[in-house]
């Protein structure tokens, strides 16, 4: 039996206890999507605030921006999306499933080691097993198209986006105008994206439907390598300052021909996931995207999108640094990291294990838990009013149910960083215990203080 | 020539100012769906943010979700919404454009002041003028479809989701379980949903893409009634909590017939928006929809989705009040509501006429703007520092171009509650000005003081 990997602990994990379910779930579900329970959408909505925070608000070189999600097509017919946003597909002849040539090929190589001899010659099909009947290559495209309006034909045909980044590209001239911004400056966005990907899989590593946060940081042409390098740091120091491992973070510089068209430069982060065959996985991409956008853009528009610098006199088309983030892998990657199984005291003087996620204060999904030692009125009651008070700020949990290390081994395991117990001294002494879930110390802190207690912590 | 009506005036300041851009601008633009620019999208964010601590993180009975957008069709067909979300439509026989039949005789009484005699008959196409020549009404689906996966058939037909709810309703059981809830309590969620309205119109009013904040909340049978008249209140005093005056919020208990397909009673809260022919426009509704939905899926899913209650051993399914507010027509209402022009004084000793965003200071956009009185590094430096010292916690401006009385103006109009000059004095006393929006009042606060002076303003 194969032993159970971190990765798969936390995708039980993270099932279980309400972070993810499956999309559609009691119809069978869907590997199209994931759906975001009460933690994952607690968690999901940290994340995004940190990032939005630290690159967006927290910045006076950066605006944010929140464009829709379905564009018409002369939109992807300027990005070359609808050109050159494809995947190479074989059929199989025997059983006419139809699979990505690039992952067949993966696969196989994962498998034995070596890349096969004769091609797909010598390549079963994963559906039906019969080995090396496919027809040639066919690209197709990994855009989902709608219709939209009341007759189904090339008026109506909209495209939702792969990418939130040409609702950037196309309101760049707005924003200048509007917000009254010069290079360098960036907007900043965080949204759904869509791609129709042959094989989506490794649980919420991989999907159709997924989250983005996503900067375009315009630049004059001659600092772009220089703005690179910054976004490089910045974003790899964005995750390590919310407690992810350096050791778990490296970087990829993508080769040329294997980046997407419109980069001139990309280095990947990527994570050590550990999924099983590929222990890395991308994480983010910083692009150098050069003019190639805006220039596009320019060209089928007709309109002016350069930039006139009034200092030098001098118009130009800015270069653009884009650091994408997948949101819901950053998610796993936060996951995945946090994930610990250590030893904690038990009541009978000896040693429990317990699972403990150590995420960062600022990611916890649930701050604190208010936990009463008995659902008696007299202590539920008060610490019920605690809670209430407490919710004034934070996303807190109430739990009265079962022995208080049952309850404590409850909030480890969703990475609550404080449980709060009100106890039958309380009634006296108006105070309440603290325990802190890495240390496992225990305070004493008075009732009218753990307001103050909390928030210094938490932000701190 | 036509009066500006309020109304109008709040879209020209949202598109000048850059709250709204329209989507797809530069390629001719989309009646779609709209663009949330720099400041439309920190208000948004604000909106949400409020939505959220009040209906989700702030209310221990409520649990938050964030399910995906697409969603197979078998939901759908569950759901009552492949059926029944239909509108009826006409097509011009002269001219072949096709429109909603209810729709055409709205407008045509709206003109005329009285219903069409002999029905469409002695109505007009808009589009090409011809009169009374129109098919018969033919059912015309709502609903947004695309197809997911590699070959373009039944298996592959998704719909995107017309409303976030029914990604409730599917993980209703999922979350009982690992959240621990038992009815009465709520599920919120906030996303983007889809109809493919056949005229989208009033600017951000009724579009194809938009976003909802939605309750489902779960309560035993006999107390729906009950719950449903809570949360009309709630969801009123949501509003009028945040600045919006009484008066312009009204009920309309939507009759028989009317309502949506799954609804036993339906109030609409109207905001009076002021649009030219229609005053009052839906801001959102509370609808009880008894135990249709999960009924439906019950049926169609064959899953178990009803309660056992241990307490009293009856299972039941639950009855579902929903209030679903419309995120961007609540942003158009909390603008149109903050609109005002009033008089400031001028540096000549006399008054000038301003336009002012009274927005309630948590849904400002910018929160405070820093003024340093001129552009010379000696001010320039300290003003920066302290923006970017203020920006740890908000969304700040700096802005250092023209006279002091035009920078007010400016901020005025995008409803930044407080302005923040820097002055040659500031580097004697280290102290600023802080003007207030509304009162037009100075008070000069030493720079160690500045952020809890904002944080006790902004906060309270």
């Amino acid at each position: 039996m194969a032993t159970e990997t971190t990765v798969d602990k936390v995708i039980n994990l993270a099932k279980r206890r309400g972070f993810v379910f499956q999309a559609g779930e009691i119809y069978g579900g869907s590997r199209s999507a994931w759906d975001y329970g009460p933690l994952g959408t607690e968690l999901k909505e940290n994340i995004k605030a940190e990032w939005w925070q630290t690159f967006v608000r927290g910045r006076g070189d950066m605006v944010g921006l929140d464009s829709s999600i379905i564009l018409p097509s002369a939109v992807w017919k300027a990005s070359g999306h609808v050109d050159t946003f494809t995947d190479p597909l074989v059929e199989c002849l025997q059983c006419h499933k139809r699979h990505r040539e690039d992952h067949l090929i993966e696969a196989f190589e994962d498998k034995k080691g070596r890349a096969p001899e004769g091609g797909l010659a010598e390549v079963p099909c994963p559906d039906c097993g019969t080995k090396g009947r496919f027809t040639e290559p066919r690209e197709f495209s990994g855009l989902v198209k709608t219709y939209l309006g009341v007759v189904e034909d090339e008026s109506g045909l909209h495209y939702l986006r792969p990418e939130t980044a040409q609702g950037i590209f196309t309101n760049f001239a707005n924003v200048v105008t509007a917000a009254r911004r010069k290079p360098p400056f960036g907007i900043g966005q965080i949204g759904k994206a869509f791609r129709n990907e042959i094989t989506p899989g490794n649980f919420i590593f991989r999907t159709r439907e997924f989250e983005q946060m996503e900067i375009e940081y315009f630049v004059p042409p001659a600092s772009a390598a220089e703005h690179f390098e910054e976004w490089v740091a910045a974003c790899k120091a964005w995750f390590t300052d919310l407690g992810v491992n350096p050791q778990n973070l490296r970087e990829f510089d993508v080769p040329d021909g294997e980046r997407a068209h419109y980069s001139d430069r990309t280095i990947d982060l990527e994570y050590r996931f550990g999924f099983q065959g590929s222990e890395w996985g991308e994480l983010m991409g910083i692009a150098n995207r050069t003019d190639y956008d805006l220039g596009q853009h320019i060209k089928h528009s007709g309109k002016e999108l350069s930039y006139f610098d009034q200092g030098s006199g001098e118009r130009y088309v800015p270069y653009v640094i884009e650091p994408s983030f997948g949101l819901t892998r950053s998610m796993m990657a936060f996951l995945v990291d946090a994930y610990a199984e250590d030893e904690a005291p038990n009541t009978k003087g000896g040693v429990d294990v317990r699972t403990v996620l150590k995420l960062h204060p600022k990611l916890a999904p649930v701050k604190a838990a208010v936990l009463p030692l008995s659902k008696k009125p007299e202590l539920a009651e008060p610490a019920g009013k605690l809670a209430e008070a407490l919710r004034r700020q934070w996303n807190i949990d109430y739990d009265d149910a079962g022995a208080i290390g049952r309850r404590y081994r409850r909030q480890d395991e969703i990475g609550t960083p404080f449980c709060i117990t009100f106890d039958f001294d309380s009634l006296e002494d108006q105070a309440v215990t603290i325990r802190d879930r890495d240390q496992m110390t225990q305070e004493r802190v008075s009732l009218d203080q753990v307001q103050g207690y909390l928030a210094q912590k938490l932000l701190g």
